[in-house]
């Protein structure tokens, strides 16, 4: 990759402020390479590099060279590829190279890739030790949008997904634009899944900008792509900073991942991409909102357009709606039992709702494949 | 058991203020029986009482009986007993049990047991779905006194003790006095260790008081018990207020830890019990503390005859000194390879020094059994 063609690239940085601790969000081109991306970051004596078997060989080698101006050991971990290893025994592997390298508590960690490397990344600096610095470098749009903001780390059980986990903050983000080239169609298509659903959740011109958009955005328009990544931040650090700890208001960004949660437990995580279920996921909630006779009927058509033009499937694996219903229920959301999906009130507004299995099932029926 | 004897005893509580949530530690006889000692405690469908096979016969029907005029759904589960089983196994047993009943993010954790019981309870209900709140109920003197302030969560790993875990705080501690009278003689001086540690590093007069009364402390008088396990709670608290997260005062609470650690790691996590290796690594901080200048050799004579008194052992196992130094510069202090100990600089004063490998081989050679 020739990185001279963009020595002066725009970056854009937004900082991510809350209670205990801010940090920045770097947007743009050429970020990898750039000095300033690393300087500033906590001193230690080690840094330890996490990635996967697909992401490492493009971008590692770039990550390194820039660590080992800072850190007198940098060590390196690549992780399979795939939501189905954001397990356990990946994490201990983390843990493993930590401990065998002798690391101290004041070691480094940097998540270079996707969602999955992010969370578990986050979720072994949040427990090594008790807690250790880390970075992220989210290398696909998804992560770029989602895991960026909001402190969320993450592994997941048999019995569910990101059952245990913790809340924890990164030192900061860096989200370099070019790494999405290398992205494969399908996962930049799964990251428009999170990006779409801020316009319906936060902000109505936002879904008019993505309608506009959408094809500059499917052939990767560095300007588009940028609008796209830090518009998704801002909305999502505004609704994080009123809710750090997901007691309310946050939930309204799990729009379409109650039914989209249940179709990757249920195919059985790896089958779909996460995006790829949260973008049917969130046709299955227009539906229901629309049943709830809170959005008119051009609202679901609206949405299941624009998701089905991001490339996303709009109809739902046929699990059968009673194991639909199950698997909700073991939703973080789910109280005593009771199902609660998050639902549109008006454009750029969302709510939470509880709704009887007999409309829940009218949804299913009306979107099984 | 007889509990109409203490149907009025009397209970203390020590409040542990800390910026982001306080609890009550309450102390006294009869606690478990008590109303009040279950009252305004989270709200939730579901409770979990976590015990091992020892505790769990003695106590937990009572713990049960008083939960279920709270939660509607009272689960139960009994660990193995003993240091050995503070690994990931018995953690995800907390979790599949929780998953398995469609335990929600409200579900309280209730740790019933020991130091062990607590440290995995509360590190589960610190990533069960990102936190859940938790309750503990010490029944051993050591985690009455220790982990009942502080915060200190986590698990073992093969390369290193407590390697895994989180800062999280307990909705409230209950420490029933009572509950030291099936304690076994050898955890009872197990945890008059942590006890006696608060004397060099805080309190002269606590060391003073230690001494008049020790013999009342192996009788388990009740009167003595109660004034000793709130001192060590508020002499805790008040450090751990000043540093809840660890960055510097709150490191002198490992006073003979650094040693100690390197013994349990070194014998296997079982072999001699964690306030063993205390009352043992004290003996050799103290005389560290000796050799680097900073204490009367009377000190150690001292410090090693009360250890002695208090039934723990002063002689640590042989493992050679090389291995000592490997398993220290392991320690969550070490930075950059460089061991940091707890020494004590005058009475009631300690600080951090580092030492030369030659003057702990100095250290060692002269308390090796």
């Amino acid at each position: 990759m020739n990185t001279l063609s963009h020595t002066l690239p725009s970056v854009d940085a937004v900082r991510i402020a809350l209670a205990e601790r801010s940090y920045d969000i770097l947007i743009g081109g050429g970020l990898l390479d750039r000095a300033c991306s690393w300087t500033g970051l906590p001193r230690a004596a080690t840094a330890l590099i996490v990635s996967n078997t697909t992401v490492a060989p493009l971008y590692l080698a770039r990550v390194k060279a820039q660590l080992q101006l800072h850190y007198k050991q940098v060590l390196q971990l690549e992780l399979d590829d795939g939501e189905a290893y954001k397990d356990w025994a990946s994490l201990n592997r983390i843990a493993d190279t930590l401990l065998a390298a002798a690391a101290d508590r004041k070691t480094v960690l940097f998540a270079l890739g996707g969602g999955v490397v992010g969370d578990m990344t986050g979720f072994a600096a949040a427990i090594y030790m008790r807690g250790v610095p880390f970075v992220q470098i989210p290398t696909t749009l998804l992560s770029q949008v989602d895991s960026s903001v909001g402190g969320k780390t993450a592994i997941n059980h048999p019995l569910g997904k990101n059952m245990l986990g913790a809340f924890y903050q990164p030192e900061r983000v860096i989200a370099d634009l070019d790494t999405l080239d290398t992205l494969p169609a399908r996962e930049l298509s799964a990251g428009l899944a999170e990006v779409i659903k801020y316009g319906p959740i936060a902000d109505a011109s936002f879904l008019d900008w993505l309608e506009a958009n959408l094809p500059a955005l499917l052939a990767r328009d560095k300007q588009a792509l940028a609008y796209a990544v830090r518009r998704s931040c801002e909305i999502k650090a505004a609704v994080v900073g009123q809710d750090e700890r997901e007691q309310g208001l946050r939930a309204i960004l799990n729009f379409g991942h109650t039914f989209g949660h249940a179709i990757e437990t249920g195919l059985g995580y790896g089958e779909w991409l996460h995006g790829e279920a949260v973008g049917c996921g969130m046709v299955l909630a227009s539906d229901l909102s629309v049943r709830l006779g809170l959005m008119p009927g051009s609202f679901l058509t609206r949405m299941t357009r624009l998701i089905q033009a991001a490339g996303l499937p709009v109809k739902a694996p046929d699990l059968g709606t009673s194991r639909y219903l199950e698997l909700m229920r073991m939703d973080k959301k789910s109280e005593a039992g009771e199902i609660r999906f998050v639902v549109i009130e008006a454009l750029g507004r969302a709510g939470m709702r509880s709704a009887s299995d007999e409309l829940v099932n009218e949804v299913l029926q009306a979107h099984l494949a």
